[in-house]
This record gives C-alpha cells, sequence and structure tokens, in this order.
C-alpha cells in the first residue's frame, strides 16, 4: 500500500503518530506543527512543509487533531504558527479522506459540500476501548496521589460500567482496592458478580455512599446529585472521568469543601506514546476497511 | 408479594430451589421429585403432592425442569417416580406463569394455546452470565485434572469471548496461564488488549495452534476442523464447552487419538446449590418484571 | 559436562525425568522401570538393563525414588519386575552420589558407611517451593469438586503460610475466593496485610471456624482439634495437604460425618511431568554445586 | 492500660498518630509540633504543651519522630518551633521507653546510659512489610506518571526480592505489565517461578537490560554500575528506592540523560494516614511485647 499521508495541527500524539508512521514507511507531510519541527525534519519520511498546500498536495489521507477544532472555524494547532481554517483545509481535500477527532455537525455538513470522506476517529469502538486502558492507569495515579492512605483495602465506588469502568474496576481491585460498581442494568449486575465486584444500584444510591474512601465517576450525566452529596464523607476524593457536563455537581462540591478532580482527556496527557499507537492501529483498520 | 409456588420435574437444582424459596417463606409444592421426598418433607414450607393436580392447584408459578423436556412429550423428571405429560401439564395451568428451561417451539406453540404464560430461563441474559462462573470454575478442574503439567505457564487457547469466554479468560490468566483469545471482531480485540490477553484471529487459524497446550472452545458452530486439528500438538488437551453440534471435529479428533471432553451443563454438576441460588435470583427478576 | 545417569526405580516422575535427561543429551541408563519399557527403550540415550550391575556400572550419579524405600529394606519400584535392596545398591555405588528423595537417617547411615554421597531431593528448598505449585493447582482441583458451590465468593480458610499456604492463598484469592490464612507470627500477619488476605490467629481458633465454606490445612501438626471441629459448620469442607500426622483430628471428623480430604504427595499426581522438570532443574543445581 | 503518651517532634505521621492514640482513649502530650497546634488541640484527649518537661512529666511511653534525627544533637521538629537537644531529652526519660525510628549508635549509648530504654520501630519486621505496600503505590504512581506509555504490557525490571521488591512485583503484575526480578539466590529463584515472574540473575545482567522500560532498584548497593548502564536504552524510567548509596551509579546515568528518580522516604509521602496506622499497630505490638 503505497499511501502518503498529511498530518495537520494537532498535539503531542501527533508528533508521536508521524514518527509511527514514517517507522512504517510511509510518507508524511507535516503542517500546523512548527514547534516541534527541529525534532521531527530530520527523521525519514517525514516532510515538514511551509504552505498547507503544499502538504496536502501529494497525501492521499489527511490526519488532523483531536479534538479537531475547538471553535468551528480553525483546525486545532497547539504547536503551529498559523491559523488553519477548516473551510480552506477542506476545500483542497475534496475526493481524500479526513481522519480526525470529535468532529461537529457543521464540520460534517461542510466536509459533505466539499466531497470529503471525513471519519471521526473517536466514534470507533476499538478506540475507545483501548483509550480506557490509559484512562484507568491515569485514574490509578490521580488516586495514589490525592489520598493519604493507601488504595490497597480502601472502599471505591465506581459510577458506570462501561468502557472505562470495566477496565478501570479490573485494575483497582487487582490492586487490592474493595470495588463496589454502580449500575442499573440487571445484565451489567450479574457481570459485576461474575467478575467479583460489589454491586449497587446507581439509580437509588443514597446512605450506603458514605462509606467509600473514593468516589469515581464513568457516566456522562448528572449521578452524584446535590442531595446524594451530603452522604458523601468528608475526606472522600472524589474523580469525574466523563467530559463535558460531568456526572457531580461541582457547585456543592465546593460548597462542602469536598476533595474533587475532574480528570478530562487523561490518555493523551498519561501515555502520548501508546495513544499514537492506538490512534495508528485504528487509522491501519479505518485505511483497511476502506481498501485504501 | 404471597405467591405459591409449585415445582414440577428438574434434577438437584430443584431439589436446592424448593428449600431456597422454601427459607424465602413462599409455600412450595412439589410433584415428580419422589426420590428425595425424605430430605424434604420436613422442611417448612414444603408440600410433597400426590397427584399432578394438588401440585398445580394453589400455586400461582410453576417451575419445569431446564431443560424442560428431552422428547417433547414429557416432562424432565430424573428423581420422579411417574410419567408427566405436557399436554397434561399445561392443560391444569393456563392463565398461570410457566418458568422453565430450554423450551422448544412446539411446547412455546402449545403453551399458547392453553394461555400459559411460559418464560424460558436460560434465555435471561442474566442467568447465562452468572452460569459462565460455574462453567469456569468446572472447566479449570477438567484442566488441571486432565493435564500432566501445571496450568501456571502453559499456553491455554480460547475459541470466542463470549460471556464463558470472558470469565474462564480471567481465571486462567489468574491462575498464571499465557492465556490467548481466537475471535473476529475489532472491538473484541481492543478488548482483549484492553484485559491484557494475547490475540488470534479466529478465521485465519493455522499453524499457531501448535503452541498450545490446552484448548477450550466455546462457540457453537464448528472452529478446529479437520485441517486446523493437523496442528494441534499431540499431548494437547481439547476441551468443548459449546452445545449441540460443538466446535471440534469429534471424528478426527478420535482419528488422531487426541485427549478431548466435552463438557456440558457443568453448572449444575459443579455447582448445584450455587446453581439453584442464580435460578431463584432470576426468578425473582421474572416476578418482579410481570409484577407478580 | 559428560555425565552418565543411572535412574534405579520409582514412578511415573521418573519415566519422564528419563526422557528429559535423554533429550538433554546425557545418557541415562534404567533398572527397576520395567512395566514402561516398551514405551522407553527406542528413545535415543536411554538404555534399559537386564542387572542392577549393568545399570550402575557406567553411571556417575544414580537417581534414587521419591520416596527412596517405604520400608529401609527395599528401593520402591512400583513400575519394576524385581526387588531391588537398599544395602546391595549402596554397595555398588561406593564413591558415587546417589540423589533421592525422603531418605531416612538408618539410609543415611548405611550410605556413610558404603562411602555414597547421598542427597535428599526433597530437603532441597527450591524443590519444596516448586512443588507447591502443583500442591496448591491440585488443592483448587479438589476444592471445585468436592463442594456445591462456586470457588468464587466463598470463605476459605488457609491454616498457616508457608511455601504452600503463600501460594494457595494466592491462587485462591485469584479465582475471586474470600481468602483468611491463620498464623501465629507478628511478620506472617504483616505479609498477610501485604498480600490483602483477612487475618486469624492460629492459637485461638474458635467461634470463627464456624463462618468458612472450605478449611485447608499446611501445617504439619494438630491444629483442628475435636475441641475446635465442634465450630466447623456442617457443609464446610476439610482438606488437608499436610503430611504424617496431619492437623485435623479425623476421628472427631468421621463422628460428625464431615467431608473430609487428606490430599498428599499432589505434584506426582496432578502434574508428573512438571514435577520430573522440577526435579530435573534441582539436579542441575545439586550436580553445579557440587561441580560434577 | 492506662499509659499516658508524649509525642516528640516529627513530620505528619506524628500528627495523624496523636489523633489514633487519642482516639484510642490514651492521653498524648505533644511538643515539637507547634505548627499544627490549632488542627490538634481541640482534640479530647490531646495536650499541648509549652515546655518539654510538660510534655514529659506525666507520661509513660515517649515516640519521636521518624528519623529521629539528621545531625545526631537534636531531634527532628519540622513542625516545631524551638530546637530539642537529644542529651536533654534522654536526661529527662531516664527508666521510661522512647520509641522513635533510624536511631544512630551514638544516641543508642547516649540512651543507655541514661537508663532509657530505646526501640527503634524501623528495625521492626512487620513495620517493614506493612510500609512495602505503600511503598509500591507510590512506585506505581512515580511509573505512570513520568512514562508515556502505559504500564499494562511494559516490560518492569525490579532489582531484588525483599520486601519491597514482593509486593511491588506482585502490584505491577497485577496491572498486567510483564515483571521480571533480578535475583541472586536459587531459593528466589523459585519463588519468581512459583509467583509466575520471570527471573534474571542479578549478578550477571547485562544485554538483556536493554528490553525494559522501567527499571526499579529495592537493593542497598550498587547494581546498575557504570558499565550495565551503557545497556540500558534512552527511554527507559530507572528508579531508586532503596536509601543510602543507592543502586545505581547516578553520575554515570546524568551522563547518558536518562530519566531517573530517587524515591525515598515514600509511605510519609505517598499514605501519611495509613503509615501512623502501621506505626500505632507496631507501637501497640511493642507494648505488649513488653507489658506495658
Amino acid at each position: 500500500m503505497n499511501t502518503n499521508f498529511a498530518i495537520i495541527g494537532g498535539d503531542l500524539r501527533m508528533i508521536k503518530l508521524a514518527k509511527l508512521l514514517a517507522k512504517d514507511d510511509r510518507r508524511v507531510y507535516l503542517y500546523g506543527l512548527e514547534n516541534h519541527a527541529e525534532e521531527l525534519e530530520t527523521i525519514k519520511n517525514i516532510i515538514f512543509c511551509n504552505t498547507l498546500n503544499q502538504a496536502l498536495q501529494d497525501a492521499k489521507i489527511i490526519i488532523g487533531p483531536i479534538p479537531f477544532s475547538s471553535n468551528e472555524k480553525e483546525v486545532n494547532t497547539p504547536f503551529g504558527k498559523n491559523v488553519i481554517s477548516i473551510e480552506e483545509l477542506l476545500r483542497n481535500i475534496s475526493s481524500k479522506m479526513l481522519i480526525a477527532g470529535s468532529i461537529s455537525p457543521q464540520v460534517n455538513e461542510l466536509a459533505k459540500k466539499h466531497l470529503v470522506q471525513i471519519v471521526d476517529i473517536m466514534k470507533r469502538e476499538e478506540l475507545a476501548i483501548l483509550n480506557a486502558i490509559s484512562t484507568a492507569e491515569g485514574a490509578i495515579e490521580i488516586a495514589i496521589s490525592n489520598t493519604d492512605k493507601i488504595i490497597q483495602g480502601s472502599n471505591v465506588l465506581i459510577l458506570g460500567f462501561g468502557r472505562i469502568g470495566k477496565v478501570l474496576a479490573r485494575k483497582m481491585q487487582a490492586l487490592s482496592a474493595n470495588v463496589t460498581c454502580a449500575v442499573r442494568k440487571k445484565e451489567d449486575i450479574a457481570w459485576l458478580k461474575a467478575y467479583g465486584y460489589q454491586v449497587n444500584n446507581i439509580n437509588t444510591l443514597a446512605e450506603e455512599l458514605s462509606q467509600y474512601d473514593i468516589i469515581i465517576n464513568t457516566v456522562p450525566h448528572l449521578v452524584l446529585t446535590k442531595r446524594r452529596l451530603e452522604y458523601v464523607k468528608p475526606n472522600c476524593l472524589l474523580m469525574d472521568l466523563a467530559s463535558k457536563p460531568g456526572g457531580m455537581d461541582e457547585t456543592r462540591i465546593k460548597e462542602r469543601g469536598l476533595k474533587f478532580i475532574w480528570a478530562l482527556a487523561l490518555p493523551g496527557k498519561v501515555a502520548p506514546v501508546t495513544s499514537a499507537e492506538f490512534i495508528k492501529d485504528t487509522i491501519d483498520y479505518i485505511l483497511e476497511e476502506n481498501m485504501v
């Protein structure tokens, strides 16, 4: 497969991804990553470009940042020198494939208009599962460094038993914590028993909240409401791994003076190299499926 | 909830279930379990009946065997003295609920005709998950007693990563075996990595089969074909946990003289008391859902 | 190292050991294993001998059975056709090295008299540790097959925290049992906490015995006395892994009709091939230390 | 037992210890912890004293810092306002018991002279074992936050298999790292096999060092010599948990620009409350043994 790539903008993971692709003998054109030019431009197969067009010209697959944009107008370029307009990017890659993360409906529409085949890599189930490993390790690091007790033997409540809940529960149990998961569905209750965790009903949580040393949320909606927070004991560590609105009432947490950490985007922070490897694996799958 | 039960036929699990229900202060009428009369009839809340009708009369919920019948005509009664016709049973419980296991389409039809609300407990996801625990423990017992090496450090291949595959892989890994799972779906591959197992593609299994000391199938269709069996090493233990056709070519296995164990219905054999507990939990769920 | 071996008598492990040594390009003379002649005599480097002298003549290292003898007069030869007198054996190998297992003081004296350098392989710490793996797996097999509940979630008490206790506790915990160990020394208590097990004082065991589903002894003296056995619940599984007097009052166990299994010499039964490998490793160490 | 305590100097663990003892209904006199007066003086059973003598007067057991002193002249008082001379302290507690940590031979001599019964709590085996839990968790936190890959699947080498090595190896393996331990003794090699770790010979380490992502030393003498460091790969994380001289050649590490963390006294940093609990348990043991 002789496919050239362009990587446009992005964070540390894109730097690592460029290296992995280059090592795999793919040609990689870079733009919007100028701050890392020195580190990358001597590497075989990597070409630093002076203009966006130059980067796009010979590339068949365009890789964008994760997340793609924070304002729906410009591509995220924390390591870049120049502003890159989404409109301009899309106009120049019609009929090519763009792979990026957390793409908004507007950008999706625009891509269609420009006949760009756009793939949101963050919607790929396999990447989400793999990222759960890094998220779980990051949560463990936070738990160890933000409590004044050992994890071993402490009572840990995990809200939710999706991808992150499953991997985190396993690792916490492996470190000899007493792990309880709060869920709703009968099947999840059965799985919790099968894996040897304790079970709580996430819909009726109340007094039992007082027994936990660490409570970690993985559910993307409010679970620890103002009322429920009253039951949490004063020295409990609250950690929220869910994005956007989060699952814990931050206002009430502050009023009570509880220890609270909202830990977002852990994979890129805790393990950028592993994250880049997982992204590369997923890109390989996407190309395979599209027979590129 | 003041509900009377009748248990009609069945194996050791039904004996244990009767005790659990009685302990829970439910009245339980028994018929078709005569061989265990002595053990049961002194227990409070348990009433041994002399006729089918007597057992059914005051009961609201009828529990039948798992599996319900082996010939679609009579209820399975390994511990009973009399033949119980399915037709007769159904005729006498119209408008009541019958809970039993592995019910055939014919019996389902017949139940409809007699206005019996019939529930196949073996189709309940939560019971299937819980049964996977017992199955996994049974498989471990078989593996230890049928090899002349220790499990620790041996190469174990599990075909499939469904309910049984998930629980068995975890326990085998916990015993320090090198666990590989063979799957097809990208998501399953990601889960295998997230849980720290090695991965094989179940569709392209070939030479790599020669490295395994134990191969356990959990998939309900032929995986270890005649051709693939050639790669299996002579002292490999083959275990099939899948019902009906099974996943291994038994003819070829015999020709090659390989060690083979087809282990079916392990939960009832390995842990009848636990199985009865799981059945009771599931019956509680069913009643709750039907607001009985 | 060009050393010839003679294997004289012994069980399945000696057959496997012969193969391992032969594979390692050592010449191995066999006597007292006639029942397995057919299986072994075609293997390169293995020579079946018709007389004891013939077997001993060119051998530098003599391997005897484990245990060496059951009557202090004759070598144990469960697979042999002829009686082998210890006296005769020792007389013929003066100035050579004899490696065997569980050697009595009398035999030791006799060996000295005949100037035989005798090594009791069962007194080698490294072999005892490795054998604990097989013993633990065997105990798990027994536990699964002799209870009517699952191991997962059951309360398991292990008496003692020596070699077998350590390995068994770990594997039982890995299978999601609730593991308690009963010990005496403060250091052991600290280790139990460090490894996440629950702790009991082995000297004051009493009422708490009633909570266990499985009790496994590893201590070579009486722990479960008549008085203590009263606290054990009727359906508890009692397993004794300790040799000679054992740690449980068998008379009282029988009177109470408790389920009891005295499981001795598990490594040779559960995993003869692995046992032979461990024996070979230990022989290699012994030769290395003696610069043979 | 109606024993009064005095706590003289020390760090956060002594604050937590004071609370634990007070909760246990012991009277606790404090001196040399002035910075935490506000937090402690309202607690029942705790008495803040203005002079050393006042604190010592009614106390039977004197608790000193861990470590006791850094200059052999004054007691360590990071939270105190006044200098406390060791000589003065000892002079005032003759015939009483002083429990503190890491006591030098000189201080021991002085204590004898003043007829003080002095106990070095850091020499207590059970405390050292329990502290290994906190140290292991601290090492895991450091490993996660100082690598750009996940721990899962990475190659971790632990030098030594003493208390810390045993607990750390177990936790690292539980997090799905590939754990190798480097040891010397045959018994340790057997234990490593029994626990399912990979084995290296610590005396002959060389080329194989290049395969590790993380190398953690627990041995109190130089293992990673200048020569051996050449084999370590550039992005390997080096962590030393051994005190005083340490086990890694720091000069060479700096020259090569390797990532290196010398993590000392982790229990007090990572889990001060748990550490205080362990100290209290150990004090209870000491008093019990001395029948105080």
